[in-house]
C-alpha cells in the first residue's frame, strides 16, 4: 500500500479526523475554473495509446468547449466545478500509473472486490509494471460535498471512478459529475440492485450499510460465521483432534500446502474447518479416520510449485539463506508429498485438491465439491437462503 | 444453506463429480420445446406484484410468440432451447421465494459478493421473510454447454441470472440466451472490465481465474497475506504479548466485542493483527503501552446491544439456559465495559470503536482510521498498488 497524494493536492487540506468522523472539506465549493489537462499527462497518455496500438484516449480529445462549460449541482443547488489541474508537476506523472478511485457510502468492500477481480483481467500488463495501477478506496462517503471533493480529485488525477452508492441521489450526483467532468465512471451496485428490485418486485431501501434506518440483523448466519471462525482458529494445525467430528470440513496435507489460510478463508464463509498436518513419522489422529470421510479433503501441491513458493516467499521475507536451504530440502519435500499421497490412496473417498494457486481459487474448488457431495446436485452449486 | 433442487429437475441427471472435474450434462442439447410458465408461478408473481404495488412482472406479460420462437446458438452452432417448465409441481413454488442464479467461469466470489451487497438493499423485506431469496452459485463454468444447462434451469425456476464471465464469447452467449429466453440478467464484471480497459488503454485477457494462460503471481501481496493470517492466529486472545510491536493493528476490548472475527477479517486483507482482551482483575501486558499507540484500537459495545447479541446467540445455539444467565450477567458486563472505558480514557490516542455491527463494517472503520493516521490524507482512503 502506498501513501496518499497529499503533497500533490494543493487545494485539499490535511485535516485530522476524529474516530468515527469523516473529514469535511472547507473548500469543497470552489470558484469556477477551467479543467485543463497538463502537457505531461497528454504526452504520457498519447505515448501509452501509441504503445498499446489504441486510438488516443479521451484526454487527448477533450475539446476546449467541453472543458469550460460543465457544471454540476449538488443536492442544495450549489454549483460545483472541478479545480484546475496544476501545470508543471503533474499528479499522474508523480504516481507512475493510472488511478482508479473507488467511492462508497458503505464499507467499500464491494467496489474493492469488483475492481480487484476486474484487474485480474489485466495481469499480463500489471505484473511486469508496464501499466501500474493505483487504487484509492474512499468508504463511508455519505454526503455530496465529500463526494464532489473526491470526484474533483479524480479529475485532477486523470483517474476513473468506480462507485457503490446506495443512496440514489448520491449515485445520480456521482454519475452527473463524472459525465460533466469527463471522468470515466462505473456504477457497480446500481445495475444489479435495479435488476433484483424488478425481479423481486420490491424497491431497494436506498440506505447504505450502517445507516441508522438499516438494522443489523443478528442473524443465525452472523453467529454461525463467528462460531466458525472461533472453531477454526482453535482447530488450527492439528489441535484438538477430538473435535474433528464437529468440523464441517477437514483439510489434511503436508506443511505449506496452504491449510491454514484456506481454513480461515472457508471459516469466514461460515464453515467450521479443522486442519490436520501430515508429517512423516507422526501418526495421524485416529479420529481423522472415524469421521465421515466425505468431509475430508487431501491437499497436495506440485513439488516444483512448492519450491517456487518457498523461493518467492524467502525472497519476499528477505531471507537469502533460506533460498539455499529450501533448495536442499527438495528431496525431503518430495518424499513427504509421496508419503501424503500414500495416505490419500488409502482413503479414496477423500478428494485430493492440488493447491499452490490463490486461496480463493482453492476455496472455490473445495466448496464446490463439498456442496456437491452434500446435496448431489445435477450441477455443483452453492445455495443460500436470504 | 439449502439443498439443491434435484428432485425438481426431471431433465437433469445427478452425475457424480470427480475431484477437479465439473459435471458434463448428457442432455444439454434438448429438443425444441415451448417455454411455458406454470399457472402457480403466474398467480404467485401476480399476487406479489399486487402486494408490492408494482405493475405485473415479466412472467405475466410473456407473449405466446416470444415463448415459441427464440433460439440461441452455442459456439459450435448447436441450437439450444430451454426445456418446458413442468406443469403441476412448480420449482419456484417448491422453493418458497425467488431465485438468483450466479454463474462464473472463475471462483464466483465476485458475483456472490455483489449479490450479497445488493441484497442488503432489500433487508427490510428479506429479514421478515416476506420475500425470501434463494441464491445458487455455479462456479468454474467454462464451457457453453454447462452454461446453457444452467440458464435453462434459471428459466424453469423463474430465476434471474447474475454472471461474471471473463471469456467474452461466454459472456455474449449468456447475454443472448437470457435475452431470448426472457431471463433478467446482469453482467457484474463486464462493464467495469471494459471501463478499466479503456482507462488503461489495454485489452483484458479474457481468461477466467485459474485458466492455464493466467499465471498465478507469487506476489509479495500473496505472502504478506498468508503471513498476516498466520501471525494473527498466533496472537489471538492475548497470546504472545512480546510480539505486539510486530503487529500492524492491535485491538483491545472486553470479551464479545468481536476482537477475534475482526482480527481475522483484517488479517485476510493483509494486516498483522494482535488482539488483547480486557478482563477485570487481569493486568494488561506492559508491551501494550510500549508500542506505537497510533496502532492500538479500543473496542467497546453498547451493553444493551451486547445483551441482545448474547440473547440472539444463545437462541441460535439453542441454549435456553444461557439466555437467563446472560440476563443476570448484565451488571457485570456493564462494570467490565466501564473498566475498559477507564483504560481507554487513560490512553487518549487509541480511538474507541463501537462494535456490535457487521464485522465488515467495523473493519471498514478501523482501516479508514488506520490509513488516515498513517498517511495523513486530506480524505481518509485506503490506497493500493497493482
Amino acid at each position: 500500500m502506498i501513501a496518499c497524494l497529499s503533497s500533490n493536492l494543493p487545494n485539499l487540506h490535511s485535516t485530522p479526523t476524529a474516530p468515527g468522523q469523516t473529514t469535511s472539506e472547507p473548500d469543497s465549493k470552489p470558484q469556477a475554473r477551467k479543467l485543463k489537462s497538463s502537457p505531461q499527462l497528454n504526452r504520457w497518455s498519447r505515448a501509452r495509446a501509441v504503445r498499446s496500438g489504441r486510438k488516443l484516449d479521451r484526454l487527448g480529445h477533450r475539446s476546449p468547449q467541453s472543458s469550460v462549460n460543465f457544471k454540476v449541482r449538488d443536492r442544495d443547488g450549489v454549483d460545483l466545478e472541478p479545480e484546475r489541474i496544476s501545470d508543471g508537476e503533474d499528479n499522474v506523472e508523480a504516481m507512475e500509473g493510472k488511478s482508479i478511485y473507488m467511492v462508497s457510502d458503505g464499507t467499500g468492500w464491494t467496489a474493492e472486490h469488483a475492481v480487484n477481480a476486474a484487474l485480474g483481467q489485466f495481469e499480463h500488463c500489471l505484473v511486469d509494471r508496464n501499466c501500474a495501477v493505483n487504487t484509492h478506496l474512499f468508504s463511508g462517503i455519505d454526503d455530496v460535498e465529500q463526494l464532489m471533493v473526491i470526484i474533483k480529485q479524480a479529475a485532477k488525477d486523470g483517474a476513473m471512478l468506480v462507485y457503490t452508492l446506495a443512496d440514489p441521489s448520491m449515485a445520480e450526483s456521482a454519475k452527473k459529475a463524472c459525465e460533466l467532468w469527463g471522468i470515466p465512471s462505473t456504477d457497480v451496485l446500481g445495475p444489479i440492485t435495479e435488476a433484483i428490485a424488478s425481479h423481486l418486485g420490491v424497491s431497494p431501501s436506498g440506505l447504505p450499510r450502517g445507516a441508522p434506518g438499516r438494522n443489523f440483523p443478528l442473524s443465525e448466519e452472523y453467529f454461525r460465521r463467528i462460531e466458525a471462525i472461533e472453531f477454526t482458529i482453535k482447530q488450527d494445525d492439528g489441535a484438538l483432534p477430538q473435535n474433528l467430528q464437529k468440523a464441517d470440513i477437514i483439510l489434511s496435507g503436508v506443511s505449506r500446502t496452504g491449510k491454514t489460510p484456506l481454513s480461515i478463508y472457508l471459516a469466514q464463509k461460515g464453515y467450521k474447518v479443522a486442519n490436520v498436518p501430515i508429517v512423516m513419522g507422526v501418526e495421524l489422529p485416529k479420529s481423522l479416520f472415524q469421521v465421515d470421510p466425505e468431509k475430508v479433503f487431501g491437499l497436495t501441491i506440485n513439488p516444483l510449485v512448492l519450491q517456487s513458493i518457498r523461493k518467492a516467499r524467502a525472497r519476499s521475507l528477505g531471507f537469502r539463506d533460506e533460498i539455499r536451504s529450501n533448495y536442499s530440502e527438495m528431496d525431503y519435500v518430495r518424499e513427504e508429498l509421496e508419503f501424503a499421497g500414500r495416505i490419500f490412496a488409502q482413503n479414496p473417498v477423500w478428494p485430493v485438491i492440488v493447491t499452490g494457486k490463490a486461496i480463493e481459487e482453492t476455496a472455490a474448488v473445495v466448496l464446490r465439491l463439498y456442496h456437491d457431495r452434500k446435496h448431489k446436485c445435477s450441477m455443483p452449486r452453492i445455495s443460500k437462503r436470504y
